[in-house]
Formats: structure tokens, C-alpha cells, sequence
């Protein structure tokens, strides 16, 4: 039953619609938007709009960008040997926080999950292999989450690069995180952190 | 330091100055939207502008409405003689769903608070009176909130409403919630239940 306008329910609805938004966040939202200045529920409402039209993925990377190559893609100082492999946009945002890599990433966006119908065919694996196939790169680093999925998929993409001249095919460290300890360490994390462990 | 295209930041920007969305939730919301068909973010963009531009204050509840009346004041089988006075109109919905009352309302959009700033004459307390002078009205019910602010602004409502000639002031009834328990329900409320009992 509708108990407001039409135009409040619909932007409810909207609002709703979101991931992890229930009926009564979106309810709240929706009453906050409509209490701001004319101005400002614009600016929103623009901004949805504007980073829906501007906003396409990089030719090279496949990272979000404005224009048809993103900034890292087109800057000169970036290795363009080295080619990070991530299954999100905010996984670049991640490695980018580190400032301890100046390689090149490609952005797959998404991992294989059979459970969720999504293939080899339907993340982007093949504009990789098209960047690959040109040459120049000597390493490829995977860096999908070390959960099952990411696993997976750095497995396969592994594999199709297995032979390919001079290529070097790496994936992140697992180990202890900085500052965690021992004692709370799950066993997977720990048992990892043993077989790969260094000299030092 | 900015990780995103500046259209995605800034539509980041936009959800994380939503109230209870914090910047991890304002990224996920703005990766979905992105993800989403441009018809659906349009469709969220366009319900912000248009609830924003279509939706106005009844002239005479003050509830939010699309035109001048809204659909309660307008209909000519709500009894005008009683008027149910509330802080929101998440309030007039909340009452409407009970379908046990015919009468009209009136949304004071907010109740007073000192610590907040907001004083009778930032609620529409004068819209209420101007009202109330017209005549007709024999009943007012004050339903704010029976919390601290809420209990003050009935209050003061209830003394401008003195001496007024056969106006009947009242109050929501406070007691136990239906399916509570004796045991569990706080000692005001089982105060507020034991002074308000009545005969069966």
C-alpha cells in the first residue's frame, strides 16, 4: 500500500534497489534527499547521470576511466612490461594506495564463478590475451582474491599463459598480515605462510 | 587521493554524504549503479529530480503531497473535525496503516529541541494554529513521540491550545506494546501503563 506521493515511493523504490539498502534505509534516504536544497538533490541526480554517460572502460586496461585510455595506461613512467591482473576496479585503487607498483593492471571485472554462471567468456580475459599477444610484456602478475574464485581464476589464466615465450606468470604473496599474530592466524593463512617462506 | 574517474568520485562523494552511508557503502553503491543498464541509472537520477520538483507541502496538513491538497485533506470521507498532529510524514504513514483513524493530520516537520536549535518557530506549530482558528475542528490529538522532545512540543502544543472554546487536546495512549512482556517492559512504560489503566 502507498502511504506517500508517487514521486517519494518511486524514489523509495530506487533507493531500494540498491545492494545491502532495505525498505526502511531507503525510506530514510529518500526523505533525506527530499530535505536538501533544490541545488544539492540536483547535483545528486547529476552525478548519477554524468558518471553513467562519461564514464567507460580503458581500450587497454579495462579500467574505468573517463576517455578511451586511462591514466596509467597513458602515463610514461608506468612499466609496461609488467602487467597486474585484478578482478576489480577497487582492487587497482588498492595496489594504487600502496605506491609500491608501477607496472600496468587489466581489470577483468569479475572472477569465473560456475555457481553464478559467469565463465571464462564472460569477464575479460580475452582482451588480456589480446594485450598479451602484442608483445613487450615479461610478467604478468594475479592478483585476483586468494578466496576460491580468485584462486580459480588466476589457475586458468595461469594455464593459458603456460608456454608463452619469455613470460613470466606470478601471483601475490599469501602470508601473516602486517601487525596480525600468530596465534589468531587461521590455519590456510598460516600453512601458506610456512611453505612460503624466505630467506632473510 | 583520488583512485576513480572524477564522475565516479564525485557520485561516491554523493552517497557518502548520505546520513548512515560511510564511504566503503558510498563505493559499492556507486560501482552498482554503474554497473547497472544506463535506462535503470537514469530511471534513479530522474526519480531524484522529479520527487525533488513534483513533491510540495499540502496546504492545509502540511504533509508531503504532489499539488496543492493532498489526498487525505481532499477526501471527503475523512472527518475534518479531528486533527491528529505528528513530527513526520513517515508518522501519517505509520498511523494510516493501523486504518483506525478517519480523521485528518497535520505534520509539524520536526519537534522542538533546544540542544538542536530548532524552536516552535522552525516546526509548522503557526500553520497548525492559523488552522485551528478557521474553526470546525473539535478534537486535536498530539502524536509526537513520547521521547523527551516529542513530550516537550505536545506540551507546549497542549498549553497554546488552552482555554480554547470546546477543544478537546489528547494525547496518544502510552502502555504496554501488544505481544509484550510484563517482564521485559521497562519501568516507565509499566508506570505509564498502571497510571493510564481502565476499566474492562
Amino acid at each position: 500500500m502507498q502511504h506517500f506521493p508517487a514521486p517519494v515511493e518511486k524514489l523509495i523504490d530506487c533507493f531500494a534497489r540498491l545492494p545491502g539498502i532495505g525498505r526502511k534505509t531507503a525510506q530514510r534516504l529518500a526523505f533525506h534527499l527530499l530535505s536538501l536544497p533544490a541545488e544539492e538533490a540536483e547535483e545528486f541526480a547529476a552525478a548519477i547521470t554524468s558518471a553513467k554517460s562519461e564514464v567507460g572502460f580503458c581500450k587497454f586496461c579495462q579500467n574505468l576511466t573517463v576517455g578511451e585510455v586511462c591514466p596509467i595506461c597513458s602515463s610514461p613512467t608506468r612499466d609496461s612490461s609488467v602487467i597486474c591482473v585484478v578482478s576489480d576496479p577497487k582492487d587497482v585503487a588498492a595496489i594504487e594506495r600502496t605506491a609500491e607498483y608501477s607496472g600496468l593492471y587489466h581489470v577483468l571485472h569479475g572472477v569465473i564463478s560456475p555457481m553464478n554462471h559467469i565463465g571464462p567468456d564472460d569477464i575479460r580475459i580475452r582482451e588480456l590475451l589480446a594485450r598479451l599477444s602484442g608483445g613487450g610484456v615479461r610478467e604478468v602478475i594475479l592478483a585476483t582474491d586468494p578466496d576460491t574464485e580468485g584462486e580459480a581464476t588466476a589457475l586458468y589464466i595461469s594455464r593459458l599463459l603456460r608456454g608463452a615465450d619469455g613470460l613470466r606468470v606470478t601471483r601475490l604473496a599469501y602470508g601473516i598480515p602486517i601487525g596480525g599474530h600468530l596465534e589468531f592466524t587461521d590455519a590456510a593463512t598460516l600453512g601458506r605462510a610456512i611453505e612460503g617462506r624466505r630467506e632473510i
